[in-house]
């Protein structure tokens, strides 16, 4: 088989830390990442694995309700909730234990950190394949950083080879008796102390441990800056814009701005409506009917929203001197809010006017608008006017 | 002396990197965060300490004029440039070697990258003063993996016992005659591929190489999620928030939205304008008067504006019912533009109505913009209206 394996297949997520160290009140993996807990990240990652058949999340019993509250959100099929034990080690064992309650005993038990969200079914894939060879495996990383040996008085004892190193990263794999094994036969020591699991299976389980190289985004939210990178991340996934009706004049100047920032650009007019993973919609209009724009918006949401494709809408007036009888803005107003309200949570709806003869300013709020993905700038009327 | 040396400190920084892990065409010392290139901060954090007297970056030909920019426009005094080898090592011997030519010959040289923007003058201080005392010194921080031996084969061969070895990062301090010899003996072979100033300092130079606990803010910019999350630092110093006659109804449940995300809150009325650290001004206004509105702001943007400290003026008007008749809409955006464009480039001045009952809306607005300080999202009215 190439790409899915013909045994069962589980995983363990532990999750019971309290993230101490990104400075914040709330344990990172339920940290509000886009509207979202962290850890829904990771969970939907894992459930979007076909060949993955069971997922065990241990947690501390505060967060059950929260837990539950993601699971019904995202209409998770696989995830059983099970208490966290004291240390990472037994909270682990706990998940594995759980194994053959909460779900058939497999063949595989993946290992995965419940704060490194952005883990794929390809490094998963290799992982598991390796461990049900060799009996465990875990995904690696060059080093960032050299990497010192200090003697006890606090000086540089030696430093170490990288090339002979490699940083241990999650996912890891593990023949489900073999990390059994190893949790059975490893000492309060290791499990109040230990935090290396491939470790545990060499020394307990017997295995042979395979190490495979990931890739970056296999890195874990250790701080609170690191809620923004992934924030970053999970936005750069919404890369597609479509620009519609988009002026000639205009077209090339807004395109190249867009591509700069690794956006895919789609051009297209108002019959054709672009790709089905269009993210952001710009659409052009240079003639301003109040009439006409509300009624195609109210299309096109109907047609686009909800489903968690599309994030912006932006309608663009351009090349219009409009005075204060062409624009009721508080009935405008109104209407461009309704619309904003009836769409999905996390689509930002905005119409903008932009009198100016140059697309610079507009080319910097439209970005502004598609980068933020955040419905709260939705709703608004936003007007750049020519210098006066 | 407690806090500043009685002898010449320079710095050198290498910065000739391609910072290809990124995954952008710019070198990720250059991109830009928060409109600044990410080595303008780095220069700003060296300027800053007044006992650092000489700064020497190291660069490619082809960001001369990109640094020149950054040196006028932040009035740096302090930096002299030198164009890069083609390896690390390379370009820091040749930054060393400069000092002598372009600034007198120092008595300790500290090493930093300019991918670390967040360093401060205490860690370089006790840098410093143990590289003077020992020969060499080097920040170190707790492994955030486990380190693993790997075999010729790719399998484990053991993993390290944590307790004794440490990450190696900057900044590093040597006493300028080690770090030369250090340099003069060491090999083409060390020139290419090595790493680890501190090992040719304790290899060459003889050194005892001191190892000094940094904080995690000596973090490196090495992926593209790394400039989200060093955007977020950055916009993190600017955490004071006064709230100016805030009507009392909404104060409390205000201040708690703010305060939960880590900011402070100053209360204060129209009189008193409050600490001269603050950074976001949310001024309300219970009745609509225009031309009071935009007088104040003037005279306030007058005061306030280009202290490089404030980042957010908004001003909002709450508990009123206007219609159309009460605002010329293009009249009153053209005002509010007007301010935008004569205030400096940092700060973000909008108005703001909410004619809801609950602040619940606006509070969200109010966050959205001051966490963005983005000036490109002033100029603007935003308005919330009560569902109709």
């Amino acid at each position: 088989m190439a790409d899915s394996p013909d045994y069962l297949v589980c995983a363990v997520l532990p999750a019971g830390g309290c993230g101490e160290r990104t400075g914040m009140k709330t344990p990172k993996q339920y940290c509000q990442v886009l509207s979202r807990p962290l850890v829904a990240y990771t969970l939907q990652a894992f459930e979007r694995v076909p060949w993955i058949k069971h997922i065990v999340i241990t947690i501390h019993n505060d967060y059950k309700d929260l837990l539950l509250d993601v699971i019904s959100t995202h209409n998770l099929k696989k995830i059983h909730i099970v208490g966290a034990g004291p240390t990472r080690h037994r909270s682990i064992w706990e998940g594995i234990k759980s194994l053959g309650k909460v779900c058939p005993v497999p063949e595989v038990v993946i290992i995965h950190d419940a704060v490194r969200p952005f883990v794929e079914s390809d490094i998963l894939w290799k992982i598991v394949e390796a461990a049900r060879e060799c009996g465990a495996a875990g995904a690696i990383r060059p080093l960032v950083s050299t990497i010192l040996a200090v003697d006890g008085d606090g000086f540089l004892d030696h430093s170490l080879d990288r090339s002979k190193y490699r940083a241990s990263e999650m996912p890891q794999a593990f023949q489900y008796n073999i990390i059994k094994t190893a949790y059975e036969k490893c000492t309060d020591y290791d499990f109040d102390y230990g935090t290396e699991c491939l470790h545990l299976a060499q020394r307990y389980g017997g295995a042979k441990v395979r190490l495979i190289d990931g890739p970056d985004s296999l890195w874990k939210v250790t701080l609170k800056k690191d809620l923004a990178a992934a924030e970053d991340t999970i936005k750069d996934w919404k890369k597609n814009v479509v620009l519609v009706n988009c002026p000639e004049k205009i077209q090339s100047e807004v395109s190249r701005a867009f591509e700069l920032q690794n956006f895919k650009l789609h051009i297209t007019t108002y019959g054709a409506m672009g790709p089905s993973s269009a993210n952001h919609y710009i659409i052009f209009h240079t003639i301003y009917n109040q009439q006409s724009i509300l009624q195609m918006s109210k299309d096109f949401l109907n047609n686009y929203a909800g489903t968690a494709v599309v994030t912006t809408v932006l309608h663009v007036v351009t090349t219009c001197q409009l005075g204060p009888e062409d624009l009721d803005y508080f009935k405008v107003q109104a209407c461009i809010q309704r619309l904003q309200e009836n769409v999905a949570d996390d689509v930002c709806v905005a119409l903008l006017f932009d009198m100016t003869d140059s697309p610079k300013k507009l080319i910097e709020l439209l970005l502004t608008l598609v980068r933020s993905q955040n419905p709260i700038l939705g709703g608004q009327i936003y007007t750049i006017l020519a210098d006066s």
